[in-house]
């Protein structure tokens, strides 16, 4: 049976720029490299110039084949022969279900059963296996561990991984790729493997942008933690946004008490009425999770609290977004009743 | 009172390439360039290769801002000065509004009362003062020639005009200036205006592309013009493609004859499923009457009786198709009830 690297003191080194280019490189044939689109609307209401990195439109929708495809295609054909297992709230299961299908071996997702129906039938349509489990956290891990067992696969876990980190660090690389004097950038955080890659992948192009993590109120782990410096978990949520119910291990919170300048909350109200706006102003299909990273600049007070204004060139602070996903059930809005 | 130039005869002369870049000049500073997306599951299920070109991610919408700029733009001071009028189901409303109020004079906007809600609101938040009617197109006619008499505003016909075709021909063209090879375009059919278009400005490009123009079975005088050869008209219709209720003009009907391979018709149900269908996987909104130009492409027997498989590469058919416009009223979606 082939495990994860298991890490069991608190001084992670984080993947380097080396191994982040590497795994861009092993990436690149396999992912879009995703257009960045920019909104008059937007920009107006913010008073900033706002970027978006477009990975709803990335290959199964959403950003986390990046991180499963660098971890998948990293290992050798003796680790990777049984398969993968994984633990995921739906895009990470299909990105390794995705991976897996082009290496040719199977994949075994276990989700809570409270995930949304249209990822587990994306996952299915990629080939992938799925155990349900209870949305709790402990379930999940036990039931990854029994699947890991039975079938002797390999566990991708879905962010406690430098593989993953160093994949989802490409987003943030090709967004300051493209627009490279960046005031900051905006990510959602959920167990931290997206925003750590984040920093990672944008300080290594202009180290003084500044990170801001965005996080639902009612799963605010995140926030919890880097306010009071000790990691902080969460046992269930049903944040609407149901990419973010997932809590930060040592390695990410390792990576954003350094790098990441706040965590901003936003209520699920926000959320619903920011994935409206975006949808109708600029045409595109977020899902509630990325709406969750463009609330915080529509609220005044936090745009202005942030005092990006002194640029060089004199105009308004230009601000990244990553847009991390746009796998929503078209079947049922949270706006329609 | 200014009025539109009126053609008494039918031997239309179609604008020039000279005028089509002339007019793409014109509005290349107020206007996108709208990104061309490519779907690997859309190809897939078509068995062709389909460029996108996205106007739903164009101001104002749709691409009706095109025409409507170049031919605001196109007026002296003497002309625009009491402002326009027009007919429209509410796309080329919002477009003139828009366009107008760039030139910093009023837009008069007769549309049908069974126009979507969402358009008038866009019409009256760029400025624009609406007048309903009833949603036939005489009624139609009455009213606009009634404001036009009150306010001594000039009109700009929706789509029986030169200088409406050559900007909407900017959308082909920027399509074929992308995607040089491709075998075939497709736009959605209403008045013609845009049809029109794309006939001149991809065939100014490359000459033996072929042009379809696809229509609701619902709406359907276009297809019965060019299969009678016969100017047929419409007096309404129900269509859920509310961007598709117009007749063809003898301008456009003349463009058409010589230019367009054939009117490709589909059902309500094909319209909404396809609509769906490009949310879903492409996750762009794009509104019913965009999706009338798709939903042909996912035939069979349409896609197989075109014949399009000898490239000389060897590979499966370029196609493209405009997609027209993203204005949707998100708060009823005709596939949720």
């Amino acid at each position: 049976m082939s495990t994860a690297p298991q890490v069991e003191n608190s001084s992670f080194q984080p993947p380097s720029w080396k191994t982040i280019l590497e795994a861009h490189a092993r990436i690149a044939p396999r992912i879009h490299r995703t257009p960045v689109l920019t909104s008059a609307s937007i920009d107006a209401m913010t008073g900033a110039r706002v970027y978006f990195k477009c990975d709803n439109f990335q290959k199964t929708g959403s950003f986390k084949i990046r991180g499963a495809t660098n971890a998948i295609f990293s290992l050798s054909n003796a680790e990777a022969g049984h398969g993968f297992v994984t633990l995921s709230s739906g895009n990470h299961g299909a990105a390794v279900a995705r991976a897996a299908a082009w290496r040719g071996v199977p994949a075994y997702i276990v989700m809570p059963k409270n995930a949304p129906a249209v990822k587990a039938r994306a996952i299915e349509a990629y080939g992938g296996r799925i155990t349900f489990c209870e949305p709790k956290m402990s379930s999940r891990a036990e039931v990854a561990a029994r699947v890991q067992a039975e079938t002797g696969a390999y566990l991708i876990h879905p962010y406690d991984d430098d593989r993953i980190i160093a994949g989802q660090a490409t987003a943030a690389k090709e967004l300051l790729e493209e627009v490279g004097d960046l005031n900051a950038v905006f990510a959602p955080v959920s167990g931290g493997g997206l925003l750590s890659g984040t920093c990672l992948g944008a300080k290594g192009i202009r180290t003084d942008v500044r990170i801001f993590g965005c996080e639902p109120e009612r799963a605010d782990d995140a926030h919890r933690s880097l306010t009071t410096g000790t990691l902080q978990s969460l046992e269930s949520s049903d944040t609407i946004a149901d990419g973010l119910r997932a809590s930060l291990a040592p390695r990410t919170f390792a990576i954003l008490r350094k790098n990441v300048e706040s965590i901003l909350l936003v209520s699920e109200e926000e959320i619903i009425s920011t994935a409206r706006l975006i949808w109708e102003r600029m045409k595109i299909i977020i899902e509630p999770s990325s709406a969750v990273a463009v609330a915080p600049l529509l609220k005044p007070s936090i745009v202005s609290s942030l005092n990006f204004m002194n640029r060089p060139d004199g105009g308004a602070p230009k601000l990244g977004v990553i847009l991390s996903g746009g796998n929503v059930d078209l079947s049922s809005l949270p706006w329609i009743r």
